[in-house]
């Protein structure tokens, strides 16, 4: 399979939003926000969804020349945006660091979005604020209805994911968060389709509740039966804590939603989604040093678990995806076929040029 | 099995603190606030724990005689408060209460506390902000160590537990979320025990990482093994989503000792217990009013699903809980007598009148 450095498919992601008639300079950003998602090994944010958006703008429902505007502002550590149809990342980034603005200047801040679309790795923006010194908590809502509350036949919440990030001490990884509240994204159920295996786990529950393994039948479930859907976390029924997730992904859209004034799960078009944006400047509590040397030594007791696999060690949120991005960024980052063939067909549509026949080669140099 | 009005063991609950040597005000409050878990079904979290507080109390780790004290203040939107090694349930509630001032002054407020005990249903505390108007997010660290890391094979983190509350139109119930961020909570798995039947769901892993269903075994684990644990929400295992069960777990104790300065889950005695009470003001973003609809169109959305049992409606979170509440204001609270028994020892060993015996009879009566 092609591989490429992240630069090339930052590139070509930034043409393709530039060819869509985003401003150069947005394009740039949010062309960096998902190859980050990239780099990081969560396939399913980056360079991937730019099919999906394709459709979205195409249809009129995203807009791709418009800039966020602060909508409601009284000075306070509380501010909340209008997203005004566009693509969600640079709406998020920008309201993740009014957040922090507010956090510094109160010591806690909140930004909450309407009217925006996915954004990508919600964990992006709960990192940005740890990188600035702070703890970040994200949550958005999401459009694709794919989880049935517990014990309900039809879908009716989304993916609903929250992210939430802790800075460490320097020279460490922050502590990052990242999950969506069902088992699993649907991203995952598509790849064990694709593979034609079972799901290893009750992934999926058919409109009585019962676990569908049947991979193919799973996502039919999830995409087109009228009942039936992704479980939350904590799966199908309250035995095994699924009434939980249920309850998070509540709690994410009414944190996501209700502030910003966004849409309900079941509305749209238009896809009105809403973020969630919260910092908190450990300065104005017990202060920087002695949170960031807890949050260390936290991580160091997970550490030292003896693990169940000798060859597995325990580890924490956030540290696959940067090994993950360590990894990528120096040995580039794999597509499969089928997705450059998407994207090729993205910018022969709409008349962009298409670097990654060309870097294909050198790319490929790269991996001796 | 003895049943009684909620004032009686408010009373009984009252006598011992006061018996210990809590102010008298401070006893009425706590016990109010402990009778009210008990009220709303939540039977592990109220007068059942005057055992445990006992042992704490007799072994001089918990204090009774102290009042909680702010110990960072600089006027912004954050507080930092010391329990004094008191019994937590004061101290928080009166910490929501704090971060609700703030919220009300800057849109957004958080109170952190440091050196605390139990403090019974987190989602009382939640419930607090609601009923301000606000939304309310708690989290609390805990003292037992019950779940092991996700791969790893000793229990390094407690349950954990978060709540969340939001409050909807008038005469509509606030949706309140309180979830342990383990499968179950620890006295799950005793109930079993005691009933000498198998856990019905993997709730409990051996240091293998493999389910244990023995409810005798499960509950030696959880206790006494060096090794094995509760599950994390999601089950052993990744393929469930137990890693993000864990995360929660590892998010909720950042958030609730990184901030405060409260102990790592592996110290003490003393406890050392950390909490962090958080609530957002709807008036400062999008609007009381619509946040408020927002919250009662997404819990009518629920309602509306086709249920897979015809017998059993779809819920939201906190609506059992309501449902007890009424239930058990009317007809009254039913006591285990085993638990009767531990609370007349108690008494005994402290010359503290017990008042529960006498009420028995006219509790009996109530129950026409």
């Amino acid at each position: 399979m092609p591989n490429y450095p992240a630069a090339a498919l930052q590139r070509q992601t930034a043409a393709v939003l530039t060819g869509w008639g985003m401003p150069a300079e947005a394009a740039e950003r949010t062309a960096a926000i998902m190859v980050d998602a990239d780099l990081r090994g969560i396939d399913s944010h980056g360079i991937s969804m730019l099919p999906i958006y394709e459709k979205k703008w195409a249809s009129g429902g995203l807009r791709l020349d418009t800039v966020a505007e602060v909508i409601h502002d009284d000075g306070r550590a509380a501010v909340v945006i209008d997203g005004h149809a566009g693509l969600g990342h640079l709406t998020a980034a920008d309201a993740m660091n009014q957040a922090c603005d507010r956090a510094t200047s109160f010591g806690i801040g909140i930004a909450v979005v309407r009217n925006s679309h996915h954004f990508g790795a919600a964990g992006y923006y709960a990192r940005l604020a740890a990188d600035r010194g702070h703890l970040g908590l994200v949550t958005t809502s999401a459009r694709t209805l794919s989880q049935a509350p517990t014990g309900g036949t039809q879908r009716r919440l989304g993916t609903n994911p929250l992210a939430f990030a802790a800075p460490s001490i320097p020279g460490h990884e922050a502590f990052v968060l990242d999950m969506s509240t069902t088992v699993v994204a649907m991203n995952k159920v598509k790849t064990y389709a694709l593979a034609g295996t079972e799901l290893p786990a009750p992934w999926v529950a058919d409109g009585a509740g019962a676990p569908v393994y049947d991979s193919e039948q799973a996502l039919h479930t999830v995409r087109h039966s009228d009942v039936g859907g992704l479980a939350p976390l904590g799966g199908p029924g309250t035995l095994s804590g699924g009434h939980k997730g249920y309850g998070l992904a509540m709690m994410v859209q009414i944190l996501s939603a209700a502030l910003s004034g966004a849409g309900l799960p079941s509305e749209g078009p238009p896809d009105n989604i809403g973020h969630m944006l919260l910092a908190i400047d450990a300065a104005a509590l017990g202060g920087t040093q002695t949170a960031r040397q807890y949050v260390a030594d936290l991580i160091a007791a997970m550490h030292t678990t003896d693990p169940i696999d000798p060859d597995v060690p325990v580890l924490v949120a956030g540290e696959p995806e940067a090994r993950s991005y360590a990894e990528r960024s120096r040995h580039g980052i794999t597509l499969p076929a089928t997705l450059c063939d998407l994207l090729r067909g993205i910018c022969e549509r709409h008349d962009i040029e298409y670097h990654l026949a060309t870097l294909d080669l050198p790319a490929a140099g790269a991996e001796q």
